[in-house]
């Protein structure tokens, strides 16, 4: 049996007794001053200047959070936003994780028809051929993908997941308000999300790892318990991505319903109150703007702390 | 009243008599040998290579459409998998394509929950804002988004189309084989692809145009002319953007299915078969590689004449 993506995530989240992923989601208006004034000097123009103030604090993060996180998620949107340089950034952000041995998801929502998204898969899990010559553009661990067009648009990641040990989080039930609009629809006894649950549980075939769980797993947002249960019932052998902890307003008991009985299952995402901690009132008596990191560094160990907690409480495996 | 995106497209299909979008979707192994070892003097490496490849050949094929098509789309997916320099070449694609004129799709499917799908926003059909300075990513009428989030992922798209008078494309009924596995499930009465076909038509009010058309539009496959009639008959305000001509199997009959009455309502693309038309067995005797661009045109005035014939055949308003 091969040394799968979930293996390398379960090995990392043991070493580390962390089911963190910190989301690396920079805003512009929330990067402190200095940082901007700084990168002002080296790159006056705006999508320069953000660029390389977002790699600056993405670094600074990074290297705060590494001991006490298994994974980071890089939400390309708020790079997208800003061109081919804000790609140059997330590339560069990418690159600066892996050197940190953290596990890296690129929140991407690709999704196309089959041929299309094949050069998606290339680029994030796979490698481009020019003449004979390999090149990695996303040197990524997993991606998440949205299942709208059905099996022919994932089975080319698959393909991919397969030959490189890679991973893809499905999206089946989102952690926004309006989720329910399209993923709770019924049809016959069952919601759509669960159909795709099962869809998901299909296409992971022939990717399961040493642990017991596949190379494909799910987006399964915190924000509702009750589905999350649910989901993991129906899905025992794939691992979730979740979404929705800390400024989406999911708490530690909420995510519980998100992991199995073995301590495992489940990778738990927050962003805004990590990366921008040293702004949270509970923070800002401790720590300055100058000390944006170290309060990266105090939330990332809370929210590990949080979690374990809940579990042992929950009588789920824990370190 | 505004002077809407749909306005825009309509007056750009009436003046070229054209219902032709052209699919810029360029494959490194379909490009001309010359262009590419022209590329490979200019920049030797792999994505430079690539980036300066397929602009040229972008180049040439706009130039050589623009007369006979009223849109290009161009799918990212394709640039995208050589990393930020492939992203350079979508920008620069996108603005040479814009300088003559065409209307630009850029084909991205994206989607997120809603404080994310702000940033894609911002990218695509905003405006970024650093320190006052006002900046444009990238600079295209309008993009495809995914409905798989509801509502809460669309409206931050609907207020940029509002303030700048552009336009989306919500997937509803997509053209590949496995289309049905999600967007297909019966709801009741009704599939979901209906229900997300209700979804647009409230999404668009308010951005409604002179021509009666809103700004928020649907991405329906050519390749299902009945599910296209249901939803032609749903959607009455609502212009479909129509994937799947040629190389995925629809032709001018089929397509007839997404047009109004008032032989509007519906732009259709096609990519393979007309920007590599010069590797085609019904063009090969005519055209060269080195006249590739030729061939572009051709095929893209053989398939305008096509579409146009098709709609007078079946009693609609044509040119």
């Amino acid at each position: 049996m091969n040394f799968t993506f979930t293996d390398k995530l379960v090995s990392l989240i043991k070493a580390k007794r962390s089911h963190v992923c910190v989301g690396l989601d920079p805003r512009i208006e929330n990067i402190p001053n200095n940082l901007i004034n700084n990168s002002l000097k080296k790159a006056g123009k705006i999508p320069e200047l953000v660029a390389e103030a977002f790699f600056r604090f993405n670094q600074k993060i990074i290297d705060a959070v590494a001991d006490h996180a298994c994974a980071v998620k890089v939400q390309i949107a708020f790079y997208e936003q800003y061109g081919h340089l804000g790609i140059k950034c997330f590339e560069e952000t990418i690159n600066y994780a892996k050197e940190k041995e953290l596990i890296v998801i690129a929140d991407v929502k690709r999704n196309d028809i089959g041929s299309t998204v094949k050069a998606y898969s290339t680029g994030y899990l796979g490698r481009c051929v020019v003449q004979g010559i390999e090149y990695k553009s996303f040197d990524v661990d997993c991606i998440t993908v949205n299942p709208y067009l059905g099996s022919d648009g994932i089975l080319p990641f698959i393909e991919d997941i397969k030959k490189y040990s890679k991973g893809i989080f499905v999206l089946v039930r989102t952690s926004n308000t309006s989720a329910k609009e399209l993923q709770d629809l019924k049809v016959g006894k069952k919601n759509v999300y669960e159909m795709i649950g099962e869809l998901v549980n299909k296409w992971g075939q022939g990717t399961v790892g040493q642990r017991g769980y596949h190379a494909v797993g799910a987006v399964v947002g915190a924000t509702y318990p009750e589905e999350a249960r649910k989901l993991r019932t129906l899905m025992p052998n794939i691992y979730f991505l979740v979404p929705g902890y800390g400024a989406q307003g999911a708490t530690a008991k909420d995510v519980v319903a998100c992991f199995n009985k073995d301590g495992l299952g489940a990778i738990v995402n927050s962003a805004r109150d990590i990366i921008f901690a040293y702004q949270k009132e509970s923070w800002k008596k401790q720590f300055s703007e100058y000390q944006f990191d170290e309060a990266a560094r105090a939330a990332t160990i809370q929210m590990k702390e949080e979690i374990n907690l809940s579990l042992r409480n929950a009588d789920i495996l824990y370190f």
